[in-house]
């Protein structure tokens, strides 16, 4: 997929959102936080997943300075979440939902354009799985909690599965839309059943 | 600014002095680090935000390993803090002193280099403030602190203002020194004052 | 050393997989983490500095993206570990084991690497010892311990010494396979030597 198109911008631009909206609520509930920590922790969130696929594909500066939508979307969504944080009682669902909506569009958004930087079939699918769990565990380690990448079964696995089928879509010469909805919307699934089920995968001993 | 300029240079590597003096006093507070630990926290706190900078401008490798002064200042700072730390009791007032002072001194450098490798106006003002928080995150990181820049209201900001200062003042025609002074002692300023008055910005509920 | 020599592919490799048994033993220590999380835990370990080394030198993508031995050894080293580490008792030997011959195998690989693209002598030591410490520091950051890194006297000064002897023989002609293992062995005593005596850099007051 062109990263230039519209599907590809929807995508990256929408899970920017979800994810600042995520880390900036999760912000919210830890007690020390003002205004400022709470922007923050959304703007790492929505834009360290990015940030290190862009790295790891040499593609600098990352698509995160060089359009300043990113920027404006991270720190809108963070402030819009800071405002609605104040005003909500039960934060958990929705926190756990945008944070499945993040990654599932970064796991797709991820995947293709490491496809469109040249990386392979299997290096593309684990680059949009980095995409995917790397806001999320920068805002993890940033607020001292063990990463949900590591703790919960049912995280990565999504991630895989979603940039799974985008590539495979790319591939096989589906249009772009259809095989990118396709992959987010498994992932999302997966990652709501992960979480509802409270699913993991087996442990040793 | 050219980043071969005395000036640039001057800022650059007095920031990265400031902050493993800081990194080091830091960690010799820590009872279990040892004089290996002590320096290698200096280094890191000195050298890292740098290296971000470099990173996100695809600037690579960093100016920290093309340039042996940075090295080595970074090292030699940690070595007098470690020497000092021994003999000091109160440690408090010149940890957030040195602190502050790489904060302002990284948030103009970056926001220069930012300018001169073609990053918008925008861009190179949160490039700047990256650059000054990013050695002080890691080091929190390390030790597992909350970092600063989550926790403190006036860490960020006064990062920015220096930074947006330095960067107006190099759009404007004015010349390197002074808008770069200014940026840094406007920082130092803020930071201090948000640290003696101990203010904070709003907080959630 | 030419980096697609065997000898510096078996180094890079074989410091791969020992770190990925290394990464996913320690998982498999930690209650909460399931197969995914052992499996990530083995795989950033074993695929952290090298990452961390290639952003450094600007080698975009990564090695570790362009070459899929790494990727599968990391996964498959890391698997075997879940496997292996539900038969085994006691741990801690191995993993001190695995952790060594990882930080070994890499301080030189790295160093060498550094040589290869144009870093100067005492820039390729540095980087030989980053790209040693590098997965286990994440590895400890993701666990949240503080990383061996800063509270083990005799981890940084191993790596640095076997990268100095890799870089030195490479400098004064001594063929590559020789130097390599001079420098690998080296750390590995002097880690081991460490270990087994507790023996710590002197520590402040």
């Amino acid at each position: 997929m062109d990263t230039s198109s519209p599907t590809y911008l929807v995508l990256d631009l929408t899970g920017t959102f979800a994810f600042a909206l995520n880390g900036a609520l999760t912000a919210t509930r830890i007690a020390r936080l003002d205004i400022v920590g709470v922007i923050t922790l959304g703007m790492f969130t929505a834009l360290g997943g990015g940030i290190v696929r862009d790295t790891l594909l040499g593609a600098l500066p990352p698509a995160t300075f060089q359009d300043w939508r990113y920027l404006a979307i991270a720190a809108g969504g963070s402030l819009v979440a800071f405002v609605a944080g104040r005003r909500l009682d039960r934060l958990a669902i929705p926190i756990l939902v945008l944070d499945a909506a993040g990654l599932s569009l970064f796991a797709v958004s991820g995947a293709l354009k490491g496809l469109e930087l040249g990386s392979g079939f299997g290096q593309a699918v684990i680059l949009g799985a980095i995409t995917a769990v790397g806001g999320g565990t920068l805002r993890d380690v940033l607020i001292r909690e063990i990463p949900s990448v590591l703790t919960s079964g049912l995280y990565a696995i999504p991630a895989l599965a979603g940039a799974l089928i985008a590539v495979a879509g790319d591939r096989i010469g589906v249009a772009d839309l259809p095989s990118a909805v396709a992959g987010a919307v498994l992932c999302f699934l997966i990652r709501m059943y992960g979480v509802h089920f409270d699913v993991d995968a087996p442990k040793p001993r």
